[in-house]
């Protein structure tokens, strides 16, 4: 590629997958990035473009503002342009909606008007859509004759005369009718479809649920919009995903590439969290502070504050993890929090029974004391239940009042452990060891 | 349905989706369940049974062994009957494969042949394929004959005489075709497949890296076995993220249904993780113990080991959340350690200063003394700078040694942050406060 071999570079790119070339030029040098993609020829380029990480498409989009690559941001699906458009600041916007036709610059338009993680700004326009009249002879014509550029042809749409949504069909239903039968014989009216503000996520469940290879867009009067398709569905899945580990891991996400957000920011997404840590601890640092006489008497007992503190902690964000989990993917239901409660806190009197038992025995071992040794196993055991308690209920108080159960439940399980964990340990030496 | 009005029934049921049914089935009480079942007409009965969750497919199987259900069994997708047969005892499996034909009885063998989690045990052998020599209007016809029961049309393979896979073909572009080319000129010859023994988590990967509707399967000799759908990808990449959260929330998971585990199941998941921060604890309470005259002569300074270890501990976690998660999406690769050291670190370095001055000057106000404030500020800016390496780089050593580095960080980052932090912390108060 270095030495501008064209043609032998072309031959060796051209009969590979759109997403193996977008590889490959992705991890190219910015300057030859520019040199590669020019190699592909047009409808190459637009499949190759849809595969690139947003920052690449950018860096392409600058290097040579030109008809050519204006010609294939005309060509993009209208859901992977807005996708683009996100990502580019303002002003380069406002310069690529002025070369988009007329037409294209409807349907982005349309998109960018919907609100972020709705549907209606994911989907694509480009959905093929029958009258219930025609033939099954007459729907394939019209489908070979306009298909060619579109997402995917096989889910058909089946509107009325006023574009509302009346049935579905499958080209493979369609290929199967006999030639003369009419659409509103063979196609399905009973339309599982999702409404333009539906959060993505519940989209992307009701492609899940159904197997469904894409689902229709309405809006509030029931005219078919758009589609969102399940390649799609399957990086919405994997976005959120990321989000619960991201928030359960205590750091803010927002789907950004790893190496290019400034450590400024990584910090910023990180500091809140920590922050919040902070004022816990100054409770926890109170409680201690204030039964300071006990830890002056029985110095040891300061020596056990880590273990309770780590394995309470532990606890809680085992049973939170369990039911945080089961809520996101629905098969944890709302209604089901007494069971839910009971099982945890079952969990975390065994948890705490077998851990108890064990540290008494080590405690005592470590500094022969049984008094204190007791002291610690005891504790542990009621912050264990505690703990449990707390992860297995907590995340359906957040949940039921519409907040993010991964993001509020580790701040107050931290909190019930830490503070009420270490208060519980230093009454419990004080009566125990009669301070 | 309880006054077994069943015509009634029936028409509340029929136009409705086989998703939607088997939820309403799965509400009902089990007596019911059946009764409901057998309302459906066979094909219904078919595409809602494959719906339904595997403890209510088995209770089905077990309430009615006769003729009805076999039949079901027998015309079920091999990858949905292979998933249910994991399910079953040994025992009802053997009986079910008396009853299965021939031919469905060898699809099934072969898919239960190769090992869990793999392509070989996911994919499903009803496919289309189709022969280089074929034309277009042939190859309609042999789809619109042999296709009423298979998962997937939408791509069609191309194998020679031995059965070696040589090209794809999408539905849309054999529609798109004049009747009379030939596959072997319409066919995509660059053909994407994994292998029977490739891990079910690259399998979807795959899928979701090309937008595939679905991926062929080929043994060591290149012969087309069995295709995986996107359906299944999607559920894939959902149980992956599971035990992903699962991992990081320190659960050991293997997918079982909530409810249906007993509390000796769960407590067992469980408890590894937290006797192993038990062992941990030991050393940090040695280094404690080792060091009580310090804490002896300034008590104050137990009053802070809560929040050294919180903040340490999260910070470690939330570099090895990115990280590993990032690991896992495959956004960031091996090769990637040295920038994301560096940049953990720097986030670490950021983080801590902070913290640092937050808490020294917080500390003062607690406990009016700056030599203790000092000695938590600066301590806790080094604990996370070593959390953050730590939590930036474990992750690279273990993916590298094939150890799952969601189950191996933690407990190393937790030991690093707690045994190493309070001695840090131990031996800053003992030179500064001079002791």
């Amino acid at each position: 590629l270095e030495t501008s071999q064209f043609d032998a570079a072309k031959t060796i790119l051209t009969p590979v997958q759109p997403a193996d070339i977008a590889d490959v030029i992705e991890s190219l040098p910015s300057r030859l990035q520019v040199l590669a993609f020019r190699l592909l020829s047009k409808n190459e380029a637009i499949d190759v473009y849809e595969h690139l990480a947003p920052p690449v498409q950018e860096s392409l989009l600058e290097d040579f503002k030109h008809p050519e690559v204006l010609e294939i941001f005309n060509q993009m699906s209208p859901d992977d342009r807005v996708r683009l458009l996100d990502e580019l600041p303002a002003k380069v916007v406002r310069q690529l909606f002025k070369h988009l036709s007329n037409e294209e610059r409807k349907a982005t338009s349309l998109l960018l008007g919907y609100k972020p993680e709705t549907a209606g700004r994911i989907m694509t326009t480009e959905y093929v859509s029958l009258k219930e009249d025609y033939t099954a002879s007459q729907a394939l014509d019209r489908i070979r004759h306009i298909a060619t550029s579109f997402e995917t042809i096989y889910v058909l749409y089946v509107t009325d005369d006023s574009r509302r949504l009346t049935g579905t069909l499958s080209l493979r239903n369609l290929v199967m009718a006999r030639p003369e039968e009419y659409i509103a014989q063979i196609m399905v009216p009973d339309v599982v479809s999702v409404h333009t503000n539906t959060d993505q996520e519940e989209v992307a469940r009701t492609i899940q649920h159904y197997d469904f290879l894409a689902v229709p867009v309405v809006d509030s009067e029931q005219r078919l919009v758009g589609i969102v398709t399940v390649d799609d569905v399957i990086d919405i899945l994997e976005e959120e995903a990321t989000e619960d580990i991201y928030t359960a891991g205590g750091v803010q996400s927002q789907g950004d590439d790893y190496f290019k957000s400034s450590l400024m920011t990584v910090a910023r997404k990180r500091v809140v969290w920590l922050f919040i840590l902070l004022i816990t601890n100054t409770l926890t640092s109170q409680v201690i502070h204030s039964q300071e006489d006990v830890l002056q008497k029985t110095i040891t007992l300061a020596a056990f504050i880590p273990l309770l503190i780590d394995a309470g902690g532990n606890v809680g964000a085992q049973s939170s993890t369990v039911v945080i989990r089961g809520l996101n993917t629905e098969d944890v239901r709302l209604t089901q929090v007494l069971p839910v409660i009971v099982r945890e806190g079952g969990a975390g009197a065994l948890l705490g029974l077998m851990l108890g038992i064990v540290v008494t025995v080590w405690a005592y071992f470590l500094q022969g004391d049984w008094l204190v040794a007791i002291t610690v196993g005891s504790s542990l055991f009621i912050i264990s239940l505690l703990a449990a308690f707390a992860g297995g209920g907590l995340p359906f108080l957040f949940k039921s009042m519409k907040l993010d159960p991964a993001l509020m439940s580790a701040p107050f399980i931290t909190t019930a452990v830490d503070v009420l964990g270490v208060a519980i340990y230093l009454l419990i030496a004080r009566s125990l060891l009669g301070i």
